[in-house]
């Protein structure tokens, strides 16, 4: 048993399927959810995520020896600040938030040194939400980033990192900076991909057709993580600003380049931008194969 | 039994999926194969797609009430015209472009009364290619968009409409234009987006890491097509250039306006247009669980 009692704040698509795939393999004896959501805090105890809920911290804290903050990018200070009157010492927190460097920091600024912090990232998901979106195997095979610093707690990363290999991550550590540039590529820009696309759909007339009625399946899984909610990714924008803009950027000006070789019918530009374009994209199937 | 004998010029996907499909259902009788590579059309003869190949027009056009051509937008008129001095008369002539303008004018200008031509597009695909990747079951539920025009003969109309509900798709009629004007938004769009965000990754640098080890589910789907064939897209690009352009400058705009909301820490603009674009998802969602 790794931890006696996890408390999760949040718990949701990924707080949920942690409650769940923890309790499978034995990591933890015991889980309480916390949240702001009766609803969803009971569909979490009726799918046996949780033991038990409570929207007291004072209560939800006691005894607690890790409290994971599954919690969007923005509320992840406020909560651990109604907990921080009533943790014991050596509790280790961590988050699952996809933006590190602001929640590092402020977690860093928050918490005395008998509250180890750990920054972690599971990137796994889907488009869908609440405890009732949870399940027990979506972390498995799937990528965990944690981010220690200088101040990072060796024994708490530790533990940490059993956790999530603990349930079928691999791990990897990286700064909060790397992080977050990575992760505005790779996961950011194509959520805001996703909802400009809807956006655009719904400023476009074409003969009073209803044009979603035309999509086929390369439109649905283009757009397929438009359907994220709302605060979660308004806040990753809010909180991973800068390095969400420099990728809005750098795809602009590929698609420019696109849209100008299309618009002046150069088709050996055509042919070697959807080349190069299909040729790494080859790769990324192969690389995700391989894993 | 709707025709007697099928050829399909270009045995890849579509084309082979037809003829896979076609002859389950009893529509044709026999099926014969024409294209550039003899290992994909021997690949189509060992998958019994088809019954026989040749290179030879004057061969594949003896006998022939049906003539599908399958090949790249901008082949199509090139092909028919190999066929044209030895098609019989009142052989049925469709093709299953995804661009349809520019294909029905060629097609009329070139084709004789005797020969009646039918715009067809059939929504259906992956981004694999060749008679490798045909199966029987690729139509079944999906939308087929045929597209007559006043030289249509409505005999050969209802043939080809017969021929597309017979293998399991809904079928709608539209104007050239239209048709071009919904698929550049709905398809070909999400395709350039496609092979944009591949090549803003090729230029992108971060800390020396691969980005796309770090791809997650969200991008893996958004890039999906970005693997599709080179010569296809480049024909699409070329010969759907206006609309695919205005549909390019729809979504830049959608785009510019989440990057600025992004970029001046917005929240209230951030929020209405996530929360827009995702309830324009879940939409579609429920379109698509209708059909």
């Amino acid at each position: 048993m790794l931890f006696d009692r996890l408390v999760i704040a949040g718990v949701g698509l990924i707080g949920g399927s942690l409650g769940l795939a923890a309790r499978e393999r034995g990591l933890v004896r015991e889980v309480v959810g916390f949240g702001r959501s009766e609803a969803n805090l009971q569909v979490a105890l009726d799918r046996k995520i949780i033991d038990a809920y409570t929207f007291d911290p004072a209560e939800a804290a006691q005894g607690t020896d890790l409290l994971l903050l599954a919690v969007p990018v923005e509320a992840t200070g406020p909560v651990v600040q109604q907990f921080l009157p009533f943790l014991p010492a050596g509790c280790v927190i961590t988050d699952a938030g996809s933006v590190k460097e602001q929640i590092v920091t402020i977690m860093e600024q928050l918490l005395p040194a008998t509250l180890p912090f750990v920054g972690a990232h599971p990137i796994a998901g889907t488009e869908r939400a609440g405890a009732a979106a949870a399940f027990a195997t979506l972390f498995e095979k799937r990528l965990c980033i944690l981010t220690p610093t200088a101040r990072t707690d060796p024994a708490a990363l530790a533990r940490i990192r059993g956790l999530w290999e603990g349930v079928g991550m691999r791990v990897e550590e990286m700064d909060v900076r790397t992080h977050d540039q990575v992760l505005a590529r790779v996961s950011h820009l194509p959520h805001m991909i996703a909802f400009s696309v809807m956006n655009a759909m719904l400023e476009t007339h074409v003969a009073g057709l209803d044009l979603l009625a035309y999509a086929g399946s390369a439109f649905s899984d283009l757009t397929r993580v438009a359907a994220s909610p709302v605060e979660m990714w308004r806040d990753i924008c809010l909180a991973n600003r800068d390095a969400l803009v420099a990728a809005l950027t750098e795809f602009e000006v590929a698609l420019r380049r696109m849209k100008n070789a299309i618009a002046t019918s150069d088709d050996e530009a055509l042919s070697a931008a959807i080349n190069r374009a299909r040729e790494e994209r080859q790769r990324l199937t192969r690389l995700r194969e391989k894993t």
